[in-house]
């Protein structure tokens, strides 16, 4: 059924912009008017199939993401995908170890790296006839850890450790594969937004714990004593047998962060998200033994730029929630090897979702890790939002508090066309005629 | 003399390439055929004054740069001087903490953000008659402290004691103003390049005793054995009493550093440059504690990608040199929370020089630092390679084996305009008739 010798022929990147800031839908302290948007590429074949990917932002700057996409296309128009899906590493190398562009580091770079790779394994699992989740299910533990560039990581998981992990959970695994189709990854809701009033969020949590959630997350950050009523309220409002989580979205330094979380301890907490910058490792390491008693672990991962950061926050046991996003690091290659650090330092890998698309891409992280990886579903949660998922030909859905597991092929991340059409930036029909101010947000006047 | 009033009209940025990979000047095990290049940025005034700065790149990806701080210009045309020279902060905030551009993040996007403070700290500069690293000698303790973005590093130094620390200098700071007029910071260069014949090698160590150096630097990483005869070599050749230095450039993972490392004990070296990957913290403690009784300290820095990455390699003590960069982050308002953080922890700034115009850029803050931040000269060296200073008005310049302080406005960082002409990427003379697989390296036949 698949055909690996057909060609890429073309690459189109479309900077697609939603303007979410209008509802003031996703903001937080930091990002205050996002709106919605994505790098969306196109990898057109000889063959007709489509190599899709989404690389997630905030509104202003897709436009970086898709200028440094198209770039490194040129690495990609013209190879087969037999070239690719032989040794998937290769292209990775070719990509991030490229010996000018590596200069460029982290962040644009790496994100339209991770673009770039996400369309080719799309395509890969398209020709296979198989949702991604399960073109990674498939391949043999040997050739999964082919996938990965060791060379930074191997001090906290070695090749043949990984290998050791997935070679130990195929006992069972067709069972696990069965009856993750009939039900997907657990998944939990954001029910307290920052802007959102106590009925509006007991309005919420009422929708949501009719479809099966018992894992709620909080916004906190900027008022620690409207942060503790609100937390308060939840708990009172979800009860006892719920999961309570809180989002500080990286508004704190360090001993900011302690006194904030030191009034968290009476409220039976499950964790607490990013409440240092996406890069303070000893930081991180610091508030996990301040706060080793506490009911409450940490979790960060969703802006963690590199594996190497992961491996540190792993190794050191300073994150007890591993929260992996989809396109943040360098596709596949990156993402499978932090999962697979996870799975060593046994910490639930729950990702984040939302945006546009996210939730689209990392059911299937969350379909391998139960499946094959992690090889159980005891632990984990994934993150759900309910939302811009009419654009897609795909929407994710929940069933019973669970993620319905994907059927489509590869990621399954097409968008509707008209969607596309109006939403293209900047001469879409929604961006066309738009007041300049209100276009992307990098058009402000001068200095505040 | 200096005119606040002065308005940016225009912003150019110039893609500038300079094919130094027919020579293989600069390379190193990842870098294998860099091109030297660099987004400059420059920012024309109703004065007719000039702002200009300079990112550093090796090739590929100057393009990316270039975009970025041709859409971050869109926040700075039309701002006058002194709504920047007034509050350096707001403006550093507002790219920064864009509210939509910074999901974007480092990499790309800070040293893009760089490229544009850095260039109206050198107009400021410029207005004021004063080379950059007299205008921030001038400045204020508490203006200082007020450029710097507390929020991720007060764990590691509050604003008060960086006030107090730059208090405590003012004693005897125009003595050594004076004396560091007449002598500037100490420097050191490579000898010990890859490519180099052992012959190559003293020759060069020869000609860099006459200038007065004292201090040398040798690559390794990719043989053990052969970094070992070639250490040896070095310490013979250069004598006892100088000092030796060796820099993997993060070609090493945790535990290869260790091995390699620990062979280098018996040469007294100084420090050990980028053993690891340059997020690593947690492997830079391990190696510290691993070698604590060792002659040498670790050394990084130069592709530390923000401050928080400094703040927990210093607060740690696992890097005994502290290798600023001046175009990795953003600008002077992070490099001068980074020297500040160097001077709590007793660390010495050794900035990153090389490339193009690097080393006009690091002697200012050479300067800075040991006259009014740590206030000595006794234990800070810095990079000088003599490389491409044909193509600058103001050419940096080496007497007795230290820099002969900066003496032009700003950063002293003009390029002559016929070598800007010839090198403009991709029309210019040098680049225009070239071999389309010699041009930029992103080009090259798809996949290896």
């Amino acid at each position: 059924m698949s055909d690996l010798s057909t060609k890429i022929v073309s690459a189109e990147v479309v900077d697609l912009r939603v303007p979410t800031s209008d509802q003031l839908l996703g903001s937080d302290p930091f990002h205050k008017e996002p709106d919605y948007s994505s790098a969306v590429l196109h990898l057109e074949t000889d063959s007709g199939l489509r190599g899709v990917s989404v690389v997630f932002t905030v509104g202003a700057g897709t436009d970086w993401i898709c200028y440094g996409i198209q770039d490194l296309c040129q690495l990609v128009v013209g190879i087969s995908l037999e070239e690719f899906a032989s040794d998937p590493l290769r292209l990775y190398r070719r990509l991030i170890d490229h010996h000018q562009l590596r200069w460029l580091h982290d962040g644009v770079f790496r994100m339209a790296a991770g673009g770039v790779l996400n369309a080719m394994w799309d395509l890969w699992a398209k020709s296979e006839e198989k949702p991604l989740w399960k073109l990674l299910v498939d391949l043999e533990p040997e050739f999964i850890a082919d996938c990965i560039d060791w060379r930074n990581i191997r001090d906290a998981l070695t090749r043949d450790e990984a290998i050791t992990i997935l070679r130990s959970k195929q006992d069972g695994l067709p069972q696990r594969e069965v009856a993750m189709r009939d039900r997907g990854p657990k998944a939990y809701c954001t029910a307290g937004w920052l802007g959102l009033s106590d009925e509006e969020i007991l309005k919420t949590i009422q929708k949501l714990q009719q479809q099966g959630f018992d894992s709620f997350k909080l916004k906190v950050g900027r008022d620690s004593q409207q942060d503790v009523s609100r937390i308060r309220f939840m708990r009172e409002a979800i009860g006892d047998h719920c999961n309570l989580m809180v989002d500080a979205n990286q508004y704190w330094g360090l001993n900011e962060a302690k006194d904030h979380i030191e009034k968290y301890r009476p409220f039976d907490l499950k964790w607490i998200e990013e409440p240092i910058a996406r890069d303070d490792v000893l930081g991180y390491v610091e508030l996990a033994d301040t706060f080793a008693d506490a009911s409450f672990g940490f979790a960060c991962g969703e802006q963690a730029a590199s594996p190497v950061i992961f491996k540190q926050l792993l190794k050191s046991g300073a994150i007890k929630y591993c929260q992996i996003d989809a396109v943040r690091v360098a596709g596949v290659n990156d993402v499978i090897a932090i999962i697979l650090m996870a799975a060593k330092y046994d910490v639930p890998v729950c990702p984040h979702g939302g945006g546009i698309a996210l939730c689209n891409m990392i059911q299937h992280y969350g379909m391998w890790d139960q499946i094959a990886v992690a090889g159980h579903s005891e632990t984990q949660l994934i993150e759900y939002i309910d939302f811009l998922q009419t654009a897609v030909q795909h929407p994710v859905s929940i069933n019973e508090g669970s993620y319905v597991a994907p059927t489509a092929h590869g990621w399954g991340l097409e968008f509707l066309p008209e969607f596309v059409q109006r939403h293209q930036f900047p001469d879409g029909e929604v961006w066309k005629d738009r007041d300049p101010a209100k276009k992307g947000s990098a058009y402000e006047a001068p200095i505040d």
